[in-house]
């Protein structure tokens, strides 16, 4: 495991360098939609904290992310009424972690259709845009 | 979405009605090992507070689940060698969910081995017990 670098595509989102969809923001985390969607309403928790991962992540930052996380499920599923919803977190290449700042990915899953790969197609922004708004009205 | 209901293996499990791989108990949760591992230290953080899933826990619960499956992340780590690990959780039968009580999937990966199926193969009972005592000692 190597260190933080605070370069990271989530680190830049977090100060403000580079623009996201946001979903919510508070003191502890920001929540935005994830630019490459495994599926429709595929949204991250990104906690303010630095961590490379959940291993070197402060217990009392993770003691405030599950909670945040019931919350933002909660109006992701009213938002787009999938049928259920996977919580992800990746450590390591190895298990499939792309962004090395800690995130949980909240993704829904609708019946019949299959999950698309991590990572795969960029989906559109005007969608993305209404979509965050849908959900960030049901915070 | 259904109610709870308390005939559910993990909660026989909790009552101590059907025998577990223990690796980790106090009066928060249980951790065990997965009988059907999709890896060798695949793990199970299930809190004893009932509820079906993420979605109806109580957040109190939840604020102290983070922090627990964060310690059974290193421990399995540290007794399997993986190289990387995930942490999942599944809401509704859509989303893969099998048992309806709240629970925490950690799953070691191994560089060049593919994940097993979800409930696929049952693991060899001396395995998991040697492999739980591994586990155990190190949380």
């Amino acid at each position: 495991m190597t260190v933080y670098d605070p370069t990271n595509i989530f680190a830049r989102m977090l100060r403000g360098e580079i623009p996201s969809h946001q979903v919510y923001d508070d003191d502890t985390a920001l929540v935005v939609l994830d630019l490459f969607p495994q599926s429709r309403g595929h949204t991250l928790v990104i906690p303010r904290a630095p961590s490379r991962n959940l291993l070197d992540a402060d217990p009392v930052t993770l003691s405030v992310m599950l909670p945040l996380v019931q919350r933002v499920a909660k109006a992701v599923l009213a938002a787009t009424g999938a049928d259920g919803l996977r919580v992800a977190q990746f450590n390591e290449a190895s298990a499939g972690q792309s962004v090395f700042h800690l995130h949980f990915h909240v993704i829904p899953v609708y019946l019949g259709t299959d999950l698309a790969q991590h990572g795969g197609g960029k989906a559109d922004e005007a969608e993305l845009a209404s979509l965050a708004r849908d959900i960030a009205a049901r915070l």
